[in-house]
C-alpha cells in the first residue's frame, strides 16, 4: 500500500483564539479532504503575528503533502497572511492584473486603493484560486493553499479548486450506535480492534435527545474489512443484552 | 508590564479531523481563559496516535504557562492520552481510590473492571479535577490540564479547576458594526492602530440576517485605552458616510 498523502490546516485568526468566534472552517475541511482520500494530520490555529505564520508555515509544509490555510487575506492592517506566505517561500510579492480586474468586474464603482490592491497582491509564481462570493481570490504556492476565513468565502474557494488535488483511496465508515456504556464494551472492542488492526474503531459517548449512548465508527480504506469487523462488534453488543442500531454519519454531534 | 500569562490547547481526537464531529471546545476555553487573563495563543487538533499525543505534550508544555487538552480519557482501547502523559512526564501510573469512590457512588451497580478502572489511572504526582457530570475525574500534571473531550463534562471539569488559574489582566474589548466595506476603511484604521499599539484591532466582515457588515473589535488589557481608539474609528466611519453602531460581543458569529 502507498503512503497516505497528508494536510495540515492553519487556522490564522486571532477571532478564534479570543473565543470571539466559533470555528466553521474545520469540520468543512476535514470532511472534503476525507472524501478526496487525504488524511488530515494535524490543525493548528495561531494568531495574527508575522513570525507566528512564518514559523509555522516552514514547519508543517515540508512534513504534509497539503498546507491549508484560512484567514488573514483581505485588506485591512491585520490581514499578514500574504506577507508571511510570501516570506515563509522568500518570494517577492506582485500585483496580479487577473485578480484586479476580477474584483473590478463584480463592483465596478469601487475604487481600486492601496487597501484593496492588497488582496491582488501574491507571491511570486501564485496560482490563483477563483473565489466566486466575493470576487478576490485565494492562491496555491507550492503545496500551501491559502483560502479566505469567512466560511462561505472559504468554502467556495476550496470547491473551485478541489478537483486538483491528488489523494489516495478515501476512508470510507460505518457507525453503529449502543446504549451500553463505553466501559462495559471496552474489552471486547479493544479485542476486535487487535484482530482488525487496518480499521480504526473510534468510541464516542455522547447525549441524543435526552437519551446517552455511544456511537461505535470503523474506517478504513477498504471497506471489505470494515463489514466484518461492525459484524462482530454487533454480536458482542447483542451477547450483552443491547440491539445495536445503524447510524447515518452526518446525523452526528458530540455533547 | 508583567510578560502576559499564556496557554495552549490541545484538542485530541480523530472525529475532529475525520470532521465527524463539530469542535465545540475551543470557543469555550478561548473565552475562559481570556476572561481569566490568560492568553491562548495555539490551539492544536491532534489524531489518537501516541508518538503524536508525546511529542507535542512536550514541544508545547515548555513553551506555555499553561496547556489545556480534551479528549481521550474513556474506558476504550482508543483512549490514551494518560498514557501519553505519563510517557510524557516519564513518570508511572496508578489507580486512584478517591476516583474508584467517586465513580462507584455515582453508579454503584456498575463494575469496576479493568476498562472503567483505566478511568481511574493517573500519571503519578496527579492532582485530580473533579468531574460533576460523569464521575471520572480530569487531572492536573505539571502545568498540563487532562479534560474530557465530551464539551458538558469537559466544561464541569474546566469550572472545578478554574479558580486555581492564575491569570494576568484579562483582556477587555469593545466592538463596533459598520456598513462600510473593508476596503473603505483600511487606510484609515491602520493609522489608528498605528497611535493606538496596545490595542489589537481586528476587522471582520461578515453577512447577519442577510446584510453584509464588519465587526471592528478593540482589544487590550487597559480598558482607558480602548475607548479613545474607538472614538477616533467611529469619527472616521462617520467622515466615510456611514453610522457605526456598538455590538454586543457575545452575538457574534462568523459566516
Amino acid at each position: 500500500m502507498n503512503e497516505p498523502t497528508t494536510a495540515c490546516v492553519l487556522i490564522i485568526g486571532n477571532e478564534i483564539l479570543s473565543g470571539r468566534t466559533q470555528d466553521k472552517n474545520i469540520q468543512f475541511l476535514a470532511r472534503e479532504l476525507n472524501e478526496a482520500g487525504i488524511r488530515l494530520l494535524e490543525v493548528r490555529v495561531i494568531p495574527d503575528v508575522r513570525d507566528t505564520i512564518v514559523a509555522t508555515l516552514n514547519e508543517v509544509r515540508p512534513k504534509y503533502d497539503y498546507v491549508f490555510t484560512t484567514g488573514g487575506i483581505g485588506p485591512t492592517h491585520d490581514d499578514i497572511t500574504t506577507e508571511c506566505v510570501a516570506a515563509a517561500f522568500g518570494l517577492e510579492t506582485y500585483i496580479d492584473q487577473r485578480a484586479v480586474d476580477a474584483m473590478r468586474a463584480r463592483r465596478p464603482e469601487m475604487e481600486m486603493n492601496p487597501a484593496r490592491l492588497r488582496m491582488a497582491t501574491f507571491p511570486l509564481g501564485a496560482e490563483l484560486i477563483a473565489n466566486p462570493v466575493s470576487a478576490a481570490p485565494g492562491y496555491r504556492i507550492g503545496n500551501v493553499y491559502v483560502l479566505a476565513g469567512i466560511p462561505v468565502v472559504m468554502q467556495a474557494m476550496f470547491d473551485s479548486m478541489k478537483h486538483l488535488l491528488r489523494g489516495g483511496a478515501p476512508v470510507r465508515s460505518r457507525a453503529i450506535r449502543i446504549s451500553l456504556g463505553e466501559g462495559t464494551i471496552a474489552q471486547g472492542l479493544a479485542e476486535v480492534q487487535a484482530r482488525y488492526p487496518d480499521v480504526d474503531i473510534g468510541s464516542y459517548p455522547s447525549a441524543r435527545g435526552g437519551r446517552l449512548g455511544v456511537s461505535l465508527v470503523f474506517r478504513a480504506t477498504d471497506t471489505a474489512r470494515i463489514d466484518p469487523a461492525v459484524d462482530e462488534v454487533k454480536a458482542l453488543v447483542r451477547a450483552l443484552g443491547d440491539e445495536p442500531e445503524d447510524e447515518k454519519l452526518d446525523a452526528e454531534s458530540a455533547g
